[in-house]
């Protein structure tokens, strides 16, 4: 599918086909895909929990306020972001350059990071976000539909998923076969409110 | 092209032809695609900020560590977000739904973010992340390339750019003609250790 049509195409659908499934290809192809996003720095601070346990994607439904695409989808991908992902061994992001190139970066990334949990968690929710629009458009390439959420309690599904002390939950994606097409978009605001030129 | 090329195709790049321009119309029709990429509960937080004349890409390269793409591309788009879009007349986002539906969302949104400044920044950076997303690949689509930054000083370029007290910026992307190919990824984690099953 054409980027633009992808772009154009896709919407939060909540009505999903309980009976469809992806094969392992897909699932593969569609992570595979959010691989692809872009990271400050390289450091891949995301992680992608793919919940494929129905018992556990009961709980999180519950955990949802009981919406129904949690567990009628054919994939629920929880998308997480490592905090400790800079300092981790940041060698291994870079492990492929010049040793100029990692003579500068690594004492950059240290310096970006150290001691500023605001500007980590930033860039956490910002990474989980480039990556999630990658899985919602190569989805909607694929001939699937996605669900962006953020309703749920965080923390009873970082509990349900036994997220780590260092990690932190983004949102999640729903991905399946749509039963149900869409309603109109509800309420765009107008090109030049968005849109700014030099200033505010 | 393709969805699944323009997402490996696009690849941070810091080179560009400082000659190239892009017509209204391309701009146009890049950020009309950045409108498209979902918010939560339609919120439209994002504002994207284009910076054209000349002058301030000079300052803000100046706070960007003299990096050579703010002022090479063809296109600077400053990524901000509105703190206050969810308490400033939310009705406009649910203008075209059921009345039922806005009974509903209203108050959801209200008890969603009133007092909780980390939710509210949170989905800033979680929005201009799934907007930016969008506009690096549909540049990608136009024949162009992108560069995603973080590395500048926040705060100078809030004051260049006239940033509303309620806004924040979350990123920066230079859009533009490549000059140079960019080097292969410099170190990518494998797939088992960012896609995880069921649980952490």
């Amino acid at each position: 599918m054409n980027t633009f049509d992808a772009i154009h195409a896709r919407r939060a659908v909540k009505k999903f086909d309980p009976h469809h499934k992806m094969s392992e290809e897909e699932i593969h192809q569609l992570l595979s895909l959010a691989l692809e996003a872009p990271t400050a720095f390289n450091i891949q601070n995301w992680r992608f929990l793919l919940v494929q346990d129905p018992e556990i994607r009961k709980q999180v439904r519950a955990a949802a306020w009981n919406q129904e695409q949690v567990t009628d989808a054919s994939l629920l991908i929880i998308i997480c972001a490592d905090l400790s992902a800079w300092k981790n061994n940041p060698e291994r992001y870079w492990a492929n350059a010049t040793q100029a190139t990692r003579d500068f970066i690594l004492p950059a990334i240290h310096d970006y990071y150290d001691g500023k949990p605001q500007v980590i968690r930033d860039e956490a929710m910002r990474s989980c976000g480039l990556a999630g629009q990658t899985i919602m458009l190569a989805a909607k390439a694929m001939g699937l539909d996605s669900c962006p959420m953020d309703g749920f309690d965080f923390n009873a599904v970082g509990k349900i998923i036994h997220l780590p002390e260092d990690h932190v939950i983004s949102f999640m994606i729903a991905v399946g076969k749509k039963t149900v097409e869409p309603h109109s978009k509800p309420g765009q605001l107008p090109y030049a409110e968005i849109v700014k030129i030099d200033r505010f």
